[in-house]
């Protein structure tokens, strides 16, 4: 856990958050200022900054889990059948504003290109 | 290898791409129709449709190197400072028009948001 890390303070329940799923490696909650009607943040449990500090095999499984949690969360969703966005957002083009990984899983409605 | 799949082709070299990088588990090429001043696709050597697809932990091991590969082109490429956004879209309402699993890699401008 990362001092003042606002995700890993999800993780441990030490700030509330509408749960969707969890997991030993990963959390789903509903994103505070939703961009469609299902917008969830999907977060491994152990802090990295972004996909990028994810070093080695190590690395690599904490990614792989995290993905295909979130895929199950979109199922456990219901949006299977219309689809849905997964987006993750490095630095400042990219417009990361939380310094833990996550994904976004956006559904619910037809998302336009390019994805901003 | 799965038929008719165009990024199956791309991965054996049937079909011509401008790689940017590529492992015995994942391909990266410059999008044909670039959304930012870099837009490569990120795509596993492996057929799968989307992420969903990718069942147990075999399926997590593609996800992860796929995702940590993409991070590593995110370097090569000069992306790391300004940063990027890395989307994969899933079904109809993702626009998701080759199902063959891939992420877009966007970056050298400033994102907005919501994505699409």
């Amino acid at each position: 856990m990362a001092v003042d890390c606002i995700f890993c303070k999800v993780v441990a329940g030490e700030i509330p958050a509408k749960i969707v799923r969890r997991s030993a490696d990963a959390v789903a909650f509903h994103d505070l200022t939703p961009q469609a009607p299902t917008h969830v943040l999907v977060i491994p449990t152990r802090h990295l900054s972004a996909a990028r500090d994810a070093k080695g095999p190590e690395g690599e499984a904490v990614l792989g889990k995290l993905l295909a949690f979130a895929a199950q969360v979109a199922t456990d969703l219901g949006l299977d059948q219309g689809g849905y966005r997964l987006v993750t957002n490095t630095g400042p083009d990219g417009g990361q504003s939380v310094f833990h990984l996550h994904f976004h899983l956006l559904g619910g409605r037809r998302f336009s290109w390019p994805p901003g």
